[in-house]
């Protein structure tokens, strides 16, 4: 194959320094779900088309598979390739309820691919870390408090920016527009959904206009909208507004329960707050809804989000309710490492280089690197027997910290600080840091 | 979405406690390449299709994508799915060439799709783990005994039946074809080939119908193709047929390089032999081949192979010579799994419910479950405060092993032996094997 190579757009790649960084992301992601009960689960990548059209309308973003050079009646497989991980589980619930237990507890972390115009943090091919919990029939709410939280405790364990869950539960907000008399509540939530966009007169206008409200509901609908706050004070901010509807006082008993569940304990960089104009467009939210954010980052958008619907899946006989958050692991990773915020240490798992004193001795190399393995010490023995000073600086280009030479006396140097010991290869063991590539993060400027 | 549901033909997917499995055995593959210093790379998945088509062919079974609902102009992408994992690999070496150190050693595990007539073991999704070394214009010939010993100890270290790696080297074979005087090398490799298929007096009466051998070269390629041992004795077998030739000579000494390094040490259940029949239809191998069978699994013919390769790529500046081996992970765990003799211990991550007396008292559960987890103790809480004799079955139907029952002097009851003894969430831990789910292995009948 000779030809010229161009990066494809929205295909993003990373070279191995970069990829041990992801890996290590997602092996931190994995270990807080399963240490939370969650159980790993991987879905074939493609859905039949049918069940990608969302409500009978099909996005035009989507992927379609067909079979090259297939005739023409069965080249069109019916598939494409699933535009997020919550398509695909909804099915596998349906496709397995038979042998899940419920409520189930999944995870999973995969790629998800979309034909949109690819930008920073939206991609074609981009890894998602969704997880939920899903019941046969009813779902109690404490479920909700459960799943976000593994989410802060996941996100606070990460080498990120600090990130900020910002919460809100669509019961009090419709509980709020019904009690406010609002003749039409999704429209109001839509146009509410504008606040980041337009200006609080107009989106006060659009209200009128739209969604029939008074301009004084209006302005009630802008004032809950502007309440943010870090703890749960919000409840009597909202109950000043004089609305009362029963639908609201669920809600506000929810999200206080979510917000208090979320912020107890310590936390290394998350933040939790109520923000009452969060209310993600999607229509199947029924409780809980969250939005991710990242310090710094706030050009992205959301980097998470997710929330509490009643029915992920129906079959006919059992409806399954379900609350899940998802996290996007290419959305926010990529730019932090095009940025240079994260970085890895070295670009190869080795630790140490066992050097090669000439090709007759190299079984003699080879010997002290099974001897390393065995004790779990990643390494690789020269591919040449140059001179040790090229030896080393092979070393030095990959950032391999440690360099043996093997012999009677056996000695390891350390290329950084120049300091070189005898060493038995049946016992040395290096710092545990430098065991494998470390996550460097470079201090953001505030 | 209401509707009934399908397997999708070719598409496998796992039930949790067998994707446990499937986890545990890409985590132990992946912590033995990295023991020898393989760094992971993950690619997109989709290549241009000039780069899926092999000098200039186009196979059948790619899966082309195109744009739902995207104008016509636009809408076919140019792209398929990659079908294996050393095309993409191939193309990220030349992209990336500025930024990459050689030799460089990278393994990569990810799925790869063929729109072929599924059957047990060939699947249209499906995920394989590549090793590979690859060199800039030289790789010296021992990292073909380096890469080849990575995937030994690998596979030696699963918990799957035994494995046989038969290796032989297309030197030996073009050698003593070219030494033997046969006009036409190629064709008679390919012949050769099909021994695992036609009686050996067919393959003869084909090599010199269609390779242009006399009755006693023919006899002769027999000869050095039942060749089959487990050391190097099979030197002298082939000097004995009185072939000389130098390419031969090579690929003696390096066939049995090979095989040594891969014999050295000790095994579990992998066991290595020169077999000179093993030729792999495929044009780029250019040295050491090799295919992998596991033991009563025959009838899936390999679950692996590879090679020595002088190009896999060229940019016209450089040359890329690479070795690799690959190892089927869907081709031989989804057998396994089918058949039972490979089954995860539970479908959960937890070892641990922890059970809730009242939902007055759920919050002192929690704090029970958070102060396992700070100790690596994956858990979870109850999800209603039924009876103790519920949620005991309750963590049964889960294969929970232990319940936890909080109060002011806190039990847990190990639910198999129905043990319950006092414990403190601050120091009580279950032996390690209970902590995670367990890879369980039904001995099979010999």
């Amino acid at each position: 194959m000779a030809s010229k190579i161009a990066p494809l757009s929205g295909f993003p790649e990373l070279l191995p320094a970069d990829r041990a960084v992801e890996r290590q992301v997602v092996e931190t992601l994995s270990r807080t779900f399963e240490l939370h009960g969650f159980a790993n689960i991987e879905t074939r990548v493609v859905e039949p088309l049918d069940r990608l059209a969302k409500g009978g309308e099909i996005d035009k973003e989507i992927y379609v598979l067909r079979r090259l050079q297939a005739g023409d009646e069965d080249g069109d497989s019916g598939l494409g390739l699933h535009f997020d991980l919550t398509v695909p589980f909804a099915r596998y619930v349906l496709e397995h309820a038979g042998h899940l237990e419920f409520p189930f507890r999944r995870f999973q972390i995969q790629p998800a691919w979309r034909g949109e115009r690819p930008q920073e943090g939206r991609y074609r091919q981009f890894t998602q870390a969704d997880v939920d919990i899903v019941g046969k029939d009813v779902l109690p709410f404490h479920h909700d408090v459960e799943v976000m939280r593994v989410m802060v405790d996941a996100l606070d364990a990460l080498p990120i920016p600090p990130v900020s869950f910002q919460f809100n539960n669509r019961k009090l907000i419709q509980g709020f527009y019904r009690g406010l008399g609002l003749p039409d509540v999704t429209t109001a939530i839509r146009t509410i959904d504008k606040l980041d966009k337009l200006p609080a007169e107009q989106v006060a206008a659009l209200l009128v206009s739209d969604a029939g409200a008074t301009p004084e509901q209006a302005q009630r609908c802008l004032e809950l909208a502007t309440i943010r706050v870090a703890d749960t004070s919000f409840v009597d901010r909202v109950r000043a507004l004089g609305v009362e509807d029963e639908l609201l006082d669920e809600g506000l008993v929810e999200l206080a329960a979510v917000v208090e569940g979320c912020s107890a304990g310590d936390h290394r960089h998350v933040s939790v707050e109520a923000n009452l104009r969060i209310a993600r467009g999607l229509d199947y939210y029924t409780g809980t809804v969250v939005e991710i954010f990242m310090e710094g980052y706030e050009r992205l958008k959301s980097v998470g989000g997710g929330g509490r619907y009643d029915a992920l899946a129906t079959d006919g006989r059992s409806t399954y309710p379900g609350v899940g958050v998802s996290f996007g692991v290419s959305r926010s990773l990529i730019p932090l490492l095009a940025d240079g915020v994260l970085a890895g240490s070295r670009p190869v798992p080795s630790a140490v280089l066992v050097a090669v004193a000439d090709e007759e001795t190299r079984a003699q190399s080879t010997a002290v690197a099974t001897a390393l393995r065995a004790r779990g010490i990643p390494c690789e023995v020269a591919a040449s027997a140059q001179k040790f000073g090229k030896q080393i600086r092979y070393a030095e280009r990959r950032g391999i910290p440690y360099v043996w030479f093997p012999g009677e006396a056996h000695e390891v140097k350390d290329i950084r600080s120049g300091d070189q010991v005898a060493a038995d290869p049946a016992d040395w063991t290096p710092p545990i840091e430098d065991l494998r590539p470390q996550v460097l993060v470079k201090e953001t400027e505030k």
